[in-house]
């Protein structure tokens, strides 16, 4: 094999770092050198030391990271809150200090003492910076300092460092065992980040049901959900999601929406995001943070149609805002109709720029605001809402314009040169998920690596980078496929024609502890599996996508999802028992699943045909596609019963025949015949049917001689042939 | 129960008459009278007498009749050629003379001596009698004589004995028990009857194959046909036919021709035909009794069209009249196109004109017959070619017009009194069977008695009463059809609408010597199914023939072929196993294979239903199609394997998943879907179905409303519900 450049850079940044972090720097060592500082050495961890008037979302991070530094060595560092005073500090050693810019007395206090060049991040949307430094403090020699510019950049610092040292964001979401060192160390210079490409990046929850929804109703509540909506989304789940996205260095987050109330579900959601250090959006068709429709359909009364029902409608947006004004939110401006459909009004550009002229004069009021562009708000050109954009609708200049794909990934437009320079910038919605016609697709990842990729290079070149926003359905199985999502948003010059497909085999590596080889190849099962499932999505699928007679075709995609069965099988018994969960949610499963379903379906689509040519093979057929009905079942239970059953319902989905665009309410096995095999066709015992072809089939020739009947020709004979027995 | 008029009529009659023959007047006895003749009592049977010059047919006929007599009470009588002189007679007791007027001297000295008036009959076209004379002979005090007025007369009136006697026309061809009695008398005043209503009355065996051509492939060839075509149809098979025919006083034949060449096959086949009696005539599109396309396609070279390839048609026709010469024959006149299609001609109607002129022509020269009038002569208004007479074509007076139906047994039309005054006048081309667009029908008798009244009464009416011939497919099952078709054709005024419905109880008794009860719930049974059968052919029955929900229609349907199923068990039950073969061949065996067929369909279709509506009953109805395509096959076996295997591969007509117009290949089970089973459906574990409803289905509402599905609309949630667990 020749590699070429981009393939021999990647492979060699495998064998040069032991890290298994994915896009970033590396400041982690596992060996000690002449300069490096001890955070785990020797049995001894470094203390963590923050300040009492620390953001208390940093106060947690810096929990987890201690934590997370107890299950990578065993060892659990001291967690305290000091002054540059306390008189812990005097016996700590080398302690780590972690603080954000401002806002940390301590932090302030160090940079002061020490002059620290801060200037890199000061004033830098989430950026950070950590570095080795000597006599911070009075009485300390020498410290690890953490710094953010501001609360998240020095939470991303503080799980930097987690991945770094062997924890994935995917610890608990997917169960990637941790990766344990004995010692930990870090490089003097230390580790640092600017800000982020993209300033909001982040997730929508949605479309959660049946998945989502029935495993958190089982996992988080007592089987009822929410009193009021029934949602089982209380802050026992969202925390998990919060520490999830900040892990991941994600910002923001489109709360579930169409059975739940973000604020209603659980009084504690929204403060409790604010407290991660989480911004709360709603999604493009909920304005001003009230959710539609529940919220409305609990609170609300008449119709949400603002021609007709304004003042009710305002009021409600007015409490919106009031309820949001104690947390960090993006507020989501303008309007749909019910149900996410289209305005009813004759005239939606005008009632859109009035609705919007309102929205912001509540904002103003609300928060006391003279200058309405100090509130981040977006409106997303979804849909019709393009259309109207289109024919001139304008929007004030502050507000972000959200520019979407055409719900399968194809990003409609980019802002124009023209349309660049405007104060709120433009961002993206993007769908891995949907619920709509012509067909949902919210079974398994079908998002490719490379194909987002090219997508969004371009939304970094045409500068639409202030949001994006991912629809992730039920957020599971799409793992692998957020993680790139928000990496590239994160840090998108990282990323580059050259070196994007290393980040499957990065992700490969430290999800599973994998070396180099192995690694190669479970990318190349992920790559190629989300490639077959992205070339025909399965709820698509059906007993005729595949040829059956030309080229192969059904033959090969069956070859080509064999040899990844079959490579990840390998893979899978290579792996510890502790690692199987996480390769079987990642990998395995949708391997499985995605081969299961196409055998399915060519199955059927055999069947069907050579029932058509009157060949009793046509049954085996049928006994074929029962048998992987059934092995689709089983996969699912498979998902569902591992780790006792952590995962109950998240492949709930339904994906097997789709009777029109919304999905089934259960799956049915694709139709099958079968010939009647206790008799011979009327042709004898053997017909031949060379390749490529159908045969001569149930009719005696082809069919399309009959295409041509008139009523004279009611009694054509022309596709008569003589009988069997006879010459 | 009240009775209407015809229906005490027909109860009656069954009471008073203990003679098991359908459509005449009786002169059988089985209990002497002070004036009745013996034909057999006290062991002795009356001897059968001809003379030598009588047709070779009628000496067959009357051994025949001594066979069927020796069957019925077990005493064979006599059978020999006298004279009036010959020595046996004085000692014979009191005979049988058989014979024709003007044919047999030995009956042209009785009617000589006795002065016997035939005047009823003599020059009546088939006509006979018979009476008990005295003195005949010089030396016989007293005998029965059978006299017919010509050849088919006298066998006519030989079978009338035989099927009053107790021998079915179908005692082979349906295993019909012979009805057995120790005495047999005839009254003094004999039988008779006219000529028929109908001149030519007879079958077509057509589209033989599979059923016919490999049941007679097995049954009378060593399993590989005649040399030159390949067809079973040798004079082995005919003549079984031909007594069937005669039986049922039928005397027309057009024999199998799509793999068949009736002169070719057997070089007897044509002797014997008349020898036996049968009239040979050739299929609507089998000119100059040669047959088309087998015998030409062997003997002729280049196309057939007479446009272009005249001269060798034309020498092809001679050589068929040249042949048929020395028998008795019905010629067919015209053409047709290759494959029974249109003639491509541009000017049909001139064309043909000039062919009939030319056929007529080679008619004369063979036949040295200045007048072609004499020779019988006929024209099939067959698809374009009623289009032509309507367009303007003339035919020769003296032809015989053949009216048709429409390929569904409804006449398409009948002579106006205009066209009624033709010397060939009209006839009727009738079909039970068929293969063409839109679909082949060919399986089990779809034909009702009292559908075929209706429409052959009508030609009664328009005097359409020259020629009457039945296509019949593969003749097997449709016995009481044929039966009906001939017997009406032989004497219509024997049926009214007032007596038309004794004919089916009147067939029952004959066919099971059942009692006036038993035989009118079998007579209800085969009304039924034909009813049943003919509402929708077996070949057009699909999983959406009848209504699933509305009117219980699907239901209603099932449960009367259920009503008739255990009707026939019962039945079935009560009958001796010498009769059960029989009652399975004509009633039990299209019953079950009705019932089953539609069962198959109808659960094909709930099952279809179902698992779009998430129903896991469902699968119950996949396990039913299953079964009952299995049970269509045990069924066919059944027919198979009886009377070690006499009628094997009588019922190999494919009849289960039609792919387009023509049979399918082999039966396919219509397609079956299965719904998972393992896990609940989104809605929950139970959902409300409406009888008379489709339920909420698949879809989470009703689908139609997406039909308004507009671009802008794209992404609709119209037909969203809340998930399951929410409220």
């Amino acid at each position: 094999m020749i590699l070429v450049s981009w393939q021999r850079a990647s492979i060699l940044a495998l064998f040069c770092s032991s890290v298994y972090a994915i896009g970033q720097s590396t400041c982690v060592t596992f060996q000690p050198s002449s300069s490096s500082f001890s955070v785990v050495s020797n049995g001894a961890a470094a203390p963590i030391y923050l300040s009492s008037d620390e953001w208390p979302g940093v106060q947690l991070a810096a929990s987890n990271l201690a934590s997370d530094i107890q299950n990578v060595t065993g060892h659990k560092p001291q967690l305290a809150n000091v002054t540059s005073t306390s008189a812990d500090l005097k016996k700590s050693g080398t302690p780590i200090f972690v603080g954000t810019l401002g806002k940390s007395s301590l932090i302030d206090t160090i940079v002061n003492n020490t002059k620290l060049d801060v200037s890199a991040i000061e004033g830098q949307w989430e950026a950070f910076m950590t570095k080795v430094v000597s006599n911070p403090i009075p009485g300390v020699d020498k410290a690890y300092v953490i710094v953010g510019a501001d609360k998240r950049g020095t939470i991303f610092a503080l799980y930097d460092h987690s991945e770094q040292f062997g924890v994935s964001p995917w610890y608990w979401w997917a169960d990637v065992p941790v990766t344990t060192h004995p010692n930990l160390f870090v490089t003097p210079s230390g580790c640092s980040h600017g800000a982020p490409t993209v300033k909001y990046r982040g997730l929508f929850l949605n479309d959660e049901q049946p998945a989502l929804t029935n495993w958190a109703m089982e996992k988080f509540t007592n089987g009822t959900g929410a009193p009021l909506t029934g949602s089982p989304f209380n802050h026992v789940f969202y925390t998990k999601l919060f520490e999830l996205l900040l892990r991941m260095k994600a910002n923001y987050l489109w709360p579930a929406q169409w059975a739940s109330a973000f604020n209603v579900d659980d009084p504690q959601n929204q403060f409790l995001a604010d407290f991660y250090g989480i911004v709360m959006g709603t999604s493009h068709e909920e304005p001003m943070m009230r959710s539609i429709p529940v919220e409305w359909g609990l609170f609300g009364t008449g119709p949400w149609d603002y021609t007709t029902n304004n003042k009710t409608i305002y009021q409600f947006w007015v409490d919106g805002a009031e309820r949001a004004k104690p947390y960090e939110s993006l507020f989501t401006m303008a309007m749909r109709g019910d149900g996410d459909l289209p305005l009813s009004a004759t005239d939606a550009i005008s009632s859109l720029e009035q609705i919007v002229s309102d929205q912001r004069q509540i904002l103003m009021n609300v928060f006391n605001e003279t200058n309405v562009t100090n509130i981040p708000q977006m409106w997303c050109l979804y849909q019709e809402v393009k259309g109207y954009y289109d024919e001139g609708l304008r929007v004030p200049d502050d507000i972000t314009l959200l520019w979407t794909d055409d719900n399968w990934g194809n990003m409609r437009r980019y802002p124009l040169p023209s349309e660049r320079n405007r104060t709120g910038g433009a961002g993206v919605y993007y769908h891995y998920d949907l619920v709509g016609d012509p067909r949902d697709y919210k079974w398994i990842q079908t998002a490719q690596v490379s194909k987002v990729f090219e997508q969004l290079s371009l939304a970094v070149d045409r500068q639409a980078t202030r949001i994006w926003i991912l629809n992730v359905g039920d957020l599971k199985p799409y793992e692998m496929g957020i993680e790139w999502f928000l990496t590239y948003g994160y840090d998108s010059p990282r990323w580059t024609l050259d070196n994007i497909t290393s980040f499957t085999p990065l992700w490969a590596t430290r999800e599973f502890d994998l070396d180099a080889a192995d690694a190669q190849e479970v990318a190349s099962i992920m790559n190629n599996a989300t490639r077959f499932l992205a070339r025909r999505k399965p709820e698509f699928l059906n007993s005729t996508t595949f040829s059956l007679t030309d080229y192969r075709e059904a033959d090969n995609v069956l070859a080509g999802w064999k040899a990844l069965n079959d490579s990840a099988a390998r893979i899978n018994t290579k792996l510890s028992s502790s690692k199987q969960p996480a390769f079987f949610q990642l990998v395995f499963h949708p391997v499985q699943a995605g081969y299961t379903l196409t055998d399915m379906w060519v199955s059927a689509g055999i069947n069907n045909m050579r029932a058509s040519q009157a060949r009793v093979s046509a049954n085996d057929y049928a006994d074929r596609v029962e048998e992987m009905f059934d092995r689709d079942w089983e996969l699912e239970n498979e998902y569902h019963t591992i780790l006792d059953g952590k995962w109950d319902h998240m492949m709930d989905q339904t994906h097997v025949m789709y009777y029109y665009w919304q999905q089934p309410m259960q799956n049915t096995m694709p139709p099958v015949s079968r010939v009647q095999a206790k008799k011979n066709a009327l042709p004898g015992v053997m017909r031949i049917v060379p390749e490529g072809t159908l045969g001569a089939g149930q009719a005696t020739t082809s069919t399309s001689a009959r295409s041509g009947t008139t009523a004279a020709r009611r009694r054509s004979r022309s596709t008569r042939t003589r009988p069997a027995g006879s010459r």
